[in-house]
């Protein structure tokens, strides 16, 4: 399956690294016939600029423009505006490079003038020339918080400023009773041949798109109608691939493997993608009544996302 | 007169470069005594960020980071964060350095959280360590219209992309009815030992100021107190020092000279400085009633703004 008029229409749901990455792996085997839905709830606002953290990870991916080692912004970004904003007192913990700046000045002022969060992102997308479609979980900010022993953070006070060393004993996301599907998402989920859930964080990542009211039953309809739900584990041999997921799995009560990930996705999906490491829980997750597939889950370069793309593709196509 | 308590309180009007140029030189004459009124109506939006194109030229001049070269924006800066704006779309012709950049981000966050524009200049100009107050005309938005062959154009356009290429008919400054002279404004014509208009372009730059309901009366009570009002031809040998000020008064109907210019302040200035090689016009601005000082007006360094500014300030002085 390599792109063109017979490639199988994709949904991808996903946070930020690790769903870019195999939505970027997605991408180089069905190009413009992927869609991936984002989780906006790690969205904030700096210096009155609206950053969408998860959204532009895998922009900036899909664009080829993402700075590898940070695992956020662009490649070979500077700091001179920030210097300057230090420079007037504002806090200079969420660093923002000055290309990627020019991408939240741009979103938030089309967004002041009206325009819809969704219509922003494609703007920027077309722009930077992605093949594939990023859509927001939903138009309506989402702000994920989490309870620790200082009471409740904004999730970047949480994951950057703290670098996620407080035990999560709680999550909610804010505004999200208020939040809908968009026109967009409900008819990529409905003209979806496979959907994939990617290797994301399952409690803050994953999460917040299916808290959306209305996304689980527009998947549930769909997965009715025969489309496959594939779920890649994101937890390899106990361990977040990137990330806090294991340890707030753990401080959430549940366990922090692939298969504790596995029965977050009991009712979700069809096939469960996990690592080679983890290959002697299969059965487990074959006993939850979800199909295991135990692949190499590790994507460390273009060839091996693709290479997992591929194989979750396979694992959805009828037998 | 070299600052401390014994310096004059020294209020100027003014708008960008050549009232950057002698506020720069009374600041090094009276230091904090200094307050700058500036002009508002060149203020622009770029990029849903509110620009204060005068304010930020004398900012940048009073902290001794301008840019001499282009005469606006910061030295040494850089063009990456717009360079990425063009690449969405943007429009490029209002250059917008990075340093810059972080001006205009932090102004327009803390005047969407409800800041007076007067109080988030004010704090711009206590991080870059200004000496001298500089005070936004009103806090209102007013903006400058000029009419050409192709009808109203906003300010900037005219100025910066058509380059003052057109000829100007007519001028107005929109919003003016609304604004008023701020509680600081007002306070630091009031507390004035001198007030000083500017060389800069009476029309567009020193015109506004004067505009704001309740200026003019305000400069007149404290000139029927005793403060002396003097102004600074900014044409010199029928040109404009810098803009189109000599193109503006004649095609507004006005004569290009320093005469002409002291024709526009006869009802505000006591004094009128003109340059030396126009001398010839001293009697003519004297028989307007406006004693006429005439000395070398040209500021091309630090030393020529501090000798103008010295020179002004005695030319007030009482005999």
């Amino acid at each position: 399956v390599i792109g063109g008029s017979d490639a199988p229409n994709v949904v991808a749901l996903a946070g930020g690294v690790g769903g870019a990455k195999l939505a970027e792996g997605l991408q180089a085997v069905v190009g413009d016939r992927l869609t991936v839905i984002v989780n906006t709830a790690d969205d904030t606002e700096r210096h009155g600029l609206l950053v969408c953290a998860d959204h532009d990870t895998v922009m900036y991916t899909l664009a080829g423009l993402e700075n590898p080692e940070l695992g956020w912004g662009l490649a070979d970004d500077s700091w001179t505006v920030m210097a300057a904003l230090e420079r007037y007192g504002e806090e200079g913990w969420f660093r923002l490079g000055d290309q990627d700046l020019a991408t939240h000045i741009v979103r938030t002022d089309r967004l002041r003038r009206g325009e819809r969060l969704t219509a922003v992102c494609r703007h920027l997308q077309a722009r930077l020339g992605v093949a594939a479609t990023i859509l927001p979980m939903a138009d309506e900010p989402v702000r994920t918080q989490v309870r620790t022993d200082d009471g409740w953070l904004n999730f970047q006070d949480y994951f950057v400023r703290l670098r996620q060393a407080p035990e999560v004993h709680e999550v909610r996301f804010v505004g999200v009773e208020a939040a809908q599907p968009t026109a967009e998402t409900l008819a990529a989920v409905a003209a979806a041949d496979v959907i994939v859930v990617a290797p994301s964080n399952p409690i803050v990542s994953v999460g917040p798109i299916l808290a959306v009211p209305g996304m689980t039953e527009a998947l549930a309809h769909a997965r009715a109608g025969g489309v496959p739900i594939a779920a890649v584990s994101g937890i390899v041999g106990g361990k977040a691939l990137k990330g806090p997921a294991d340890r707030m799995l753990a401080s959430l009560g549940h366990e922090a493997t692939a298969l504790g990930v596995a029965r977050l996705y009991r009712d979700l999906a069809d096939v469960f993608v996990l690592d080679a490491v983890d290959a002697a829980l299969a059965p487990a997750v074959e006993a939850l009544g979800i199909r295991a597939v135990v692949t190499d889950t590790i994507m460390t370069d273009d060839a091996s996302r693709a290479r997992l793309a591929r194989a979750v593709l396979a694992a959805t196509a009828p037998a």
